[in-house]
């Protein structure tokens, strides 16, 4: 692997929101890597995911030196670990602020990723609970957000990471919702803004219509 | 808060592997702490659960100074980070290690967590396939361990601490289903035994035919 993968090596799909948290931060950490697209609209995973993830057989894997690193968050935390002096640190240092940002990142994935997939799924008054459900949990984050340029206060940091690639899917939410962002949510509204602004975040998130068309199928979306 | 919890305290339920893990972190630390017991049977959260986690109104929680933390992984790292000079380390030095670490943990909670909680709820052929999936992930945790005394190595380190609540749940695995985890995961079982003998684990976890009667309840095992 390390002749196939080179020092650095991302295995992701373009859509993973989940996958675009890994590659963010190595554009922010200003680490070079190699990235390498897994389809996963094929439901055949290539042998090099069989191989890295066998437990998982899921991207995104971080292959550094030769050696996988699998689960988004275990990659986030080594990611700050391994680039550290020298690099932008992802986590703030004192332990209270570093649980909130795990905390928040915990709730994203096992909180808000499940509502917007109910949301997206779900027809009539089932859809209707599932988007009103789903505003009040963008408006828990706008609370958190509060008037810091960023959830890492005046840095980007690590929640900002874990967070930043479901926006790609804020247009998705208006269109297939009967919301505005903007009015709703404000603050986060604005973040988005001012996230887009980085480098980091702009070269990796995609073009929220196409991730929009993309989650109709996988939604089954009318 | 801080007056009515003291320095340290943890709110949990007594069935509850995820605070377990908590509880079990604190005793290897050697950090005294107030246990208040929430009763997960009763469907209404108490004051102190919806004042100190009113995003996710769950336990566990730990009350350090005062400030609530939440979510157990989220915990497990902030103790770590709290009780570390001149105090056991859960997690390891090396990065990669950690990453180790912090991917089993969540394979617990997001893999085999679900995937017991289906073999407990389903009857007939689909328990049959979650028995065979258990243990298939039960032998894929066998191999992790190998012949090493623990997962974290010559130490009890932070994947034990993060999967030892659950063996709480084996006999009652057993009972459900028709396999002894002894033929199937000698390793596994003697891991048990061998941490069953640390004052920190046996002073936690509960008692085995007591967990499967609540689980028996809770998920409708006939």
């Amino acid at each position: 692997m390390a002749t196939t993968c080179g020092g650095v090596a991302v295995i992701d799909f373009w859509a993973n929101g989940f996958g675009m948290r890994i590659r963010i931060a190595l554009e922010e950490k200003g680490v070079a890597y190699q990235y390498k697209e897994e389809d996963l609209n094929n439901p055949q995973r290539s042998r090099l995911v069989l191989e890295m993830n066998p437990v998982r057989k899921s991207v995104p894997i971080l292959v550094h030196e030769g050696r996988p690193v699998c689960d988004s968050v275990a990659i986030l935390e080594y990611i700050d670990e391994i680039w550290k002096d020298g690099f932008p640190l992802l986590l703030p240092k004192d332990p209270y602020e570093r649980a909130t940002a795990r905390f928040w990142t915990h709730f994203i994935d096992n909180k808000f990723f499940p509502t917007q997939a109910t949301f997206l799924k779900s027809k009539g008054e089932a859809k209707q609970e599932a988007e009103e459900e789903l505003i009040s949990e963008l408006k828990q984050l706008e609370d958190v957000l509060g008037d810091k340029p960023y959830f890492g206060g005046e840095k980007f940091g690590f929640f900002d990471v874990a967070f930043i690639p479901f926006s790609s899917m804020f247009y998705g939410y208006e269109s297939h919702g009967e919301f505005k962002l903007e009015e709703e949510c404000p603050k986060i509204s604005a973040w988005v803004k001012r996230c887009m602004e980085r480098p980091s975040v702009s070269k990796i998130l995609p073009d929220s219509v196409k991730m929009y068309e993309l989650h109709k199928i996988w939604y089954g979306v009318e």
